[in-house]
């Protein structure tokens, strides 16, 4: 059997957002790697072994994965929205990098999936209709002045910007500090929509004003999107429509 | 019957790459409404009608199907990649916005897809996999100077960028303004990657360097990826890895 490794993307939740590719590579696996509650979306059958690892061990489960494929078996990672979006295939090329050269001739590829922020904006409208920037607000994996010099350059720029990671249970406080910036920057009427487990049973969405947004209304499944200076709120008889103009004047 | 208007992402071109739900909303619509080539894309049947129009008809095409449903039809906007970057999303509000009030009452939802630059991102590697921004270089909808700003701030901020529409037949001259910005502000060394076509039979990738890339390397059907400073190329006996590693050091 020849080895393998795919870094597939779920999509944000339901499976009516899995691409077929995806689906097609699942059902070929003899083994799924993953985060515990992503490999629990995944039915187990005869022959397909689940490998199911706590959060922050991404390297040791791309080497696991990397090591299963040079051994002749057909893996898949499983990674909620896209693989490459802050999630587990920049990780498996780290390790590939970082490991014995023979990972280097194994059978690599990444599935795109449906990303968390682009879920997030279909259900709101079309905040990110415009130019836009998707920021990582984790400090775990790089330091908090290289988040606040983006967070500024991104708000003199007028883009949009996407937020993952927003808030942990461990560093509240950054995301605090991030709200009081793009406050003090952008003014209290700018645009901020909380997106919780968008595609769920517990999706929730919450359209406010910066003036009007605290810490608490993000956890670590909800994306955060920033309008631009020009981002729009639309009263409908439904849930109100964000979206952000395809044009800016001279 | 009850109108309704779907905003359908078909992603890059692949079918594997179509979302079951965008497949489910194309089989129970009477209208499939979009720009040539999207159209294209879907089989005729009975009971179905497609209107494909020509591109820079963007606002025309939004009043139709939101005309159509409120008329009772069951209209799917088509777009390549995802509806709500730099696609049909945006200009279907805008139309809702200036429009007859019984259109914000109209069931409108956007179903999001593959958009290009994941698709792309996901072929080389991970060179999306920290921290990035999504810039359309025409200038057809905004001034030459912010697209200069906005580029400047990315690499200050030292993001990843994603661009697309990076060069029209009309005005071939601003794709070789922002390859000359790259190059002075990041050096010839940057990594630049060309995909073009991605998951269709015209699909190319060519990874090389901001001081070898040439402004005919891009035409309007291929999106560019330029990485950060930190954003790698592994050499394999297959094509080369570009990553984005996802920490950056103090």
């Amino acid at each position: 059997m020849r080895g393998r490794v795919r870094i597939a993307g779920l999509g944000p939740g339901d499976q009516a957002l899995v691409t077929p590719e995806v689906t097609a590579a699942l059902a070929e696996a003899t083994d799924v790697i993953g985060y515990i509650p992503y490999v629990a979306r995944i039915a187990p059958r005869d022959g397909l072994t689940l490998h199911a690892s706590d959060n922050r061990v991404e390297l040791d489960r791309a080497r696991h994965a990397l090591d299963l494929a040079a051994r002749g078996r057909r893996v898949v990672i499983v990674s909620s929205g896209d693989p490459g979006v802050f999630a587990m295939a920049a990780a498996v090329f780290e390790a590939v990098e970082a490991g014995p050269a023979n990972w280097r001739d194994l059978d690599i590829s990444v599935l795109p999936g449906i990303t968390a922020m682009l879920a997030a904006a279909a259900r709101a409208g079309a905040p990110l209709g415009h130019d836009f920037c998707a920021i990582n607000l984790s400090d775990n994996l790089k330091p908090w002045d290289l988040i606040e010099k983006r967070l500024r350059l991104a708000v003199e720029g007028d883009f949009a910007m996407a937020f993952y990671n927003p808030r942990s249970k461990s560093r509240p406080e950054g995301f605090e500090k991030t709200l009081h910036l793009l406050r003090d920057a952008c003014g209290p009427d700018r645009v901020i929509l909380f997106a919780r487990a968008v595609s769920t049973p517990e999706e929730n969405l919450n359209v406010t004003t910066l003036g009007n947004a605290t810490p608490d209304m993000a956890d670590m499944r909800t994306v955060v999107i920033v309008g631009s200076s020009r981002t729009r709120v639309v009263d409908t008889s439904r849930s109100p429509i964000v979206y952000t103009p395809r044009f800016t004047p001279e």
